[in-house]
């Protein structure tokens, strides 16, 4: 079985973000993994965008009930109707989560995640803290390659 | 973009309704459909059968948070941990429902879709009358052929 | 503890269904029941309004993100988000179910019920058939104190 | 209309944690709010404890199907059968979340919470960074008095 590996992040990021997603999904495309997002653009299309362009399998879960909000390069776009809560199905149907930059939305897919025991990876994204000393368990790669080289290895785990 | 197309029915099939839910499966794959389903046994896993041998693309929806509940016929299987309110994704990711016989869940199924206005064809399954009087927008089809052709109309419009 | 009884019905109902429905809720009120509702208008309100001028608690689950698009006979009114599919959520948090009248929405809930082995009281609902022949699981009441004395009776069960 | 405001936090806090918990509770029954939280243990059921003692109105949103399993001071318990993904109903139903201590689905409500816009409050919970900086809207308070008064004006904005 193939991993499923979630790219979460911004759906507005900055233009470096934008490029990391999609090296993320060409890698994650490469390695035969399926490709997990939210279904909409910024990081979302970019990760879609890199994943199909390796040939990888990719699935949006949309937070709206038309399917046609979907960025085009999905090959399965779902829509729930469940708005924003929708982020944690894209978590939940995941074996490992990359998170690249984001903003609350992104902060939500990591906490679920870590809610649930499944390992997140992160690429410049938010750190955690408690009590004033870091209390952060994503593991933080420094390159998309590091980043699905972790994520692939955390996903067979 | 290809239709996309839920085949909803009963967990424990009898035989004739998973040899209908393998060829109505089949007959989507032909058409380059993609089969929306719940992911488990029974119809689920005829219908999946069906469109996987014909080079179709399937999608399970699963009610548990396990992956490797689903069945062997899925090329994405998607954990919720949502339970049976799972069903209504299955729905809600689809242009057109087929029913194939079912129980209480294939029942809440196809009245979600009508509550949606998500078009059902139906194939020996649930009719529904109010006052004494049928009251029934499924369109009613005899064969796996007619349910097909009609879905593949319905999921056009 | 007080049962939980969910009503469920029209949002647009004729002046039969709603006064029903209100005299459903006033005995539930007057019961000890908790009344649980999809917090909007026509048999919904009515409900509410009805178990409210008895006493009773009155809960309503919104499809939306508005608390305010609530009805004004509840106690408590939350917003879910989760558009139609929160009449799941109604059922699930019931013990029993009265469905008075109603149409798709109502016949979804109806079946998730019957899916969840909930059991459901009917007046004047939809009735439910397979090849044929009535398959009908709903208890039907022909007034609404008929309808909650047998709600209360399940609940208990 | 009363404010809703949710109570968010581990649910095996230590003793501080669940003296402040209780104290919040207390607190928002005494003010009129309406008592939000996840229904079970540790700073849940301290909240609901406290806020029942004051004759505030609690809910509880359970994350299994079954009501039993709710803390023993909410005047409603609605199941869900949503598992984990319950927080997020949580959240949606407040005006403004106060967060004591937690975990990780502690900082999925808090996170949820922002990415939809309602305020939150803490009370010696998650430290929220990007880029080595501190990044971190949540509203601080140093006693539950603070919280909630904090809270109540939020709740009002």
């Amino acid at each position: 079985m193939p991993p499923y590996i979630a790219v979460v992040g911004g759906g507005e990021p900055g233009p470096r973000d934008e490029r990391v997603a999609e090296e993320v999904g060409r890698l994650i495309g490469e390695s035969g993994g399926i490709l997990i997002c939210g279904g909409r653009g910024g990081v979302m299309a970019a990760a879609a965008r890199g994943a199909r362009s390796a040939g990888g399998l990719t699935v949006g879960i949309l937070p709206g009930t038309d399917r046609s909000d979907a960025n085009d390069s999905l090959d399965i776009a779902l829509a729930t109707g469940m708005g924003e809560m929708r982020n944690m199905l894209v978590v939940r149907a995941a074996d490992v989560v990359v998170a690249v930059g984001g903003e609350y939305g992104t902060l939500s897919e990591i906490a679920f995640a870590l809610r649930l025991d499944i390992p997140v990876v992160g690429l410049g994204t938010w750190e955690l803290a408690k009590d004033g000393r870091a209390r952060d368990p994503v593991v933080r790669a420094a390159t998309p390659a590091e980043a699905v080289r972790t994520a692939l290895e955390l996903a067979g785990g």
